[in-house]
């Protein structure tokens, strides 16, 4: 199933989409946790990209993992690390599929992050190994945007801020549940640029595969339904490159995961008064 | 005004504390950001500890300053930063002001942190120092409780798991709102562990005053309503002591703020099946 959120009559509904376009609307009172136990219903929309809204519950973990594929590792000019590497992004950095990228007046070193994004499905704490696939909704596409500015080299190193501008999390365009996802651990993550494709690699290159993420996670934090784990950047992200490639106004970035769709954002200047 | 959060009859609901004691429930359908509309109803609860939830919306941003008072930067080894330290806990750590801290099986290094915590009342981005005051709804206690083995010494210096255990957020015991509160910049900040005051500073020591650090952050992403700033923490915490003290089964922490009322929470081991 393809779970998406819409704007529909000023509010955000959960809905299908079905045969590639059509949406069918869940009742009001859907929730995610129990989507089984919802049908959707007919209705003569189809997909406007304009209304597509970030498919989430209101304010969800986002949990990131940095440095999770060896090649970005050493792009970075690190090793691999020991222990996974958690950071987190503010729910405010949400953005829809096809929203607009706000370039941040105060960055001049905005960069992409292609990422295959898990969404917890049922609560847990100190969960195993082999029971983290119990926990698991299903996937969408993620762009973890990074002002690598103030990501790095300020003080206290924390990435947080860097991470967490508004519009830097644009995620979707809908979660296919896990069911229709044969297998997560082989899945080609792209990005292009303009067209240019400047990440391609499978989740197979993951360090700590999902299962893994979900239980050490778990060790730290209950995982709540709707929450998001964004599990990793591959190789070619702009800061990597000789010389740089940062986002400019008018830039067009896609995402496209192999099976869950794609995401497609402009990037716009910031406008502040 | 004084806002609490109880829970009554299997939900919780705000409520207003009045003549040191008394409860008062307001409506089912108040709001934090719109208080001042509503008018709490005579009952006949008295505070019960036992009873008594985190003063916060569903899920807010914490945010929290690091090495925000110079003494407290000087004894953790670092310099007084020169832009704020900024970083997270999620909000699954959050925790009543009386209800037990867990001490992780994973960690031997749990701290205290005593902290003015700010409580935003109004949604806004790019905030001037000038108008910053009129987004604090008002103030309360917190202790941002840290495993200093899992902050430090990690792949990636990320501080988050550290500091994002669950129930590593006590905050409370109320909403003290601003109009009541004449100089949030000289108010005392207290820790006692078991009964021996272990921190004790005026928020007047505050590297980056509350005005500046709203709008330091509102430059990086929206500020929503309910969302909580952990200010930072004076000289005295555990790992800054030779030897140093770090929270054992049994302890009990009490955080006071001049005015803000008082957090007491009792350390406990976790229990992993």
């Amino acid at each position: 199933m393809k779970i998406a959120k819409i704007l529909h009559d000023s509010q955000t509904r959960w809905c299908e989409i079905v045969n590639g376009g059509e949406i069918r609307l869940f009742p009001e009172k859907f929730n995610l946790a129990e989507y089984r136990r919802f049908t959707s219903q007919g209705s003569s929309l189809s997909l406007d990209r304009t209304t597509i809204a970030p498919p989430t519950v209101s304010a969800p973990k986002i949990i990131c993992i940095g440095k999770n594929y060896a090649d970005h590792a050493a792009e970075m000019g690190g090793e691999v690390p020991e222990l996974p590497i958690v950071f987190s992004k503010f729910p405010t950095s949400l953005a829809g599929p096809y929203a607009d990228i706000v370039l941040p007046e105060i960055s001049q070193q905005v960069d992409y992050e292609a990422e295959l994004v898990v969404v917890i499905g049922k609560a847990g704490k100190h969960i195993p190994i082999y029971q983290a696939s119990q926990h698991i909704l299903g996937y969408m596409c993620g762009n973890d945007v990074s002002a690598r500015d103030w990501q790095k080299g300020r003080p206290g190193g924390q990435w947080l801020v860097g991470k967490s501008f508004d519009t830097f999390a644009p995620v979707g365009p809908w979660i296919t549940t896990a069911d229709e996802v044969s297998n997560p651990g082989d899945l080609v993550v792209q990005l292009r640029l303009n067209d240019r494709t400047m990440q391609q690699a499978s989740t197979r290159l993951l360090i700590y595969p999902i299962p893994e993420l979900i239980s050490y996670l778990s060790k730290f934090f209950t995982l709540d339904v709707g929450d998001l784990i964004f599990t990793g950047t591959p190789a070619g992200v702009g800061a990597g490159r000789n010389p740089p490639v940062f986002l400019q106004a008018g830039d067009i970035v896609e995402v496209e995961i192999s099976g869950l769709g794609s995401l497609r954002n402009r990037c716009v200047a910031e406008n502040v008064d």
